[in-house]
């Protein structure tokens, strides 16, 4: 604990999410006083016809 | 905001899809008032063999 | 199934919530050929100071 | 209603997860006085890419 | 790991909060094979006026 | 978009919540090149006798 979820479009690269992870986690455990090794990340990746703003999917867009 | 999340069954077309983000922003707006352009629509689905009612997933049901 | 939840910040009077419930229901049946008793809403509330916006929460917006 | 979430690494097989939402939603019954045919499990796999602890992912551990 | 969330309506004692925990743990050690110490449950209780089935909130029920 | 979600006990002050929204954005511009106006972070607090780990509610323990 804490525990952060990070919900985005797919498509980033390995190598950002790791870096991801990490900053997140730095900026959790600053602000809040955490342990580190309590910090828990969750990366949920979404596809673009299943994300809709204003009632219109990415996907839909011209 | 609103930020709606809609978990349902693997299986709808892309066209339904494109019609639920479309009408559930609608319902939306105009329930709570919401401007249409705040209101964020996910879709999440599932696989039957990640689903269970009373014990017993759909995947397993004869 | 399926299942919805509207994330949204306080405020809302009970009848607001009672119509959100129906009308967005009655989105999801229309469009995803679900059936009506299984569709199920639930509503999360957020306080102005748990939700930010590019790195401002709305309440210390001036 | 109760409705579990159980998040967990991939990797586990569907008699694991069969058994999994049966013995879930027995706690759940006897604990809570629910109705068997109430309680819903829900089962969402993480990739060891999308998950971190103490900053660093499963899929960098050495 | 895993992570479990019980979503449910308000009103269990603290007794059955405590069981819950305990059991839910249990049931997940037992199927999954995971160490009990990394097993992590969430209780996230609801208000009536909040759940809704088939578009009408419990709270609206004769 | 990203959507952030930090779930963490209770008991933060104001400051430390104002500071975590600020610096978990940040954190997640710097990584994923996500626009920072697109950036939504949201706080959900956790009781203590609502988490429980080892089948222990923090609560409960001595």
């Amino acid at each position: 604990m804490p525990y952060i979820t990070v919900k985005m479009l797919e498509g980033r690269t390995d190598e950002q999410k790791k870096a991801l992870v990490e900053k997140v986690t730095d900026a959790v455990v600053e602000t809040t006083g955490a342990s580190q090794d309590k910090v828990v990340v969750f990366i949920e990746e979404m596809n673009k016809s299943h994300y809709g703003v204003a009632g219109k999917r990415l996907s839909d867009e011209g």
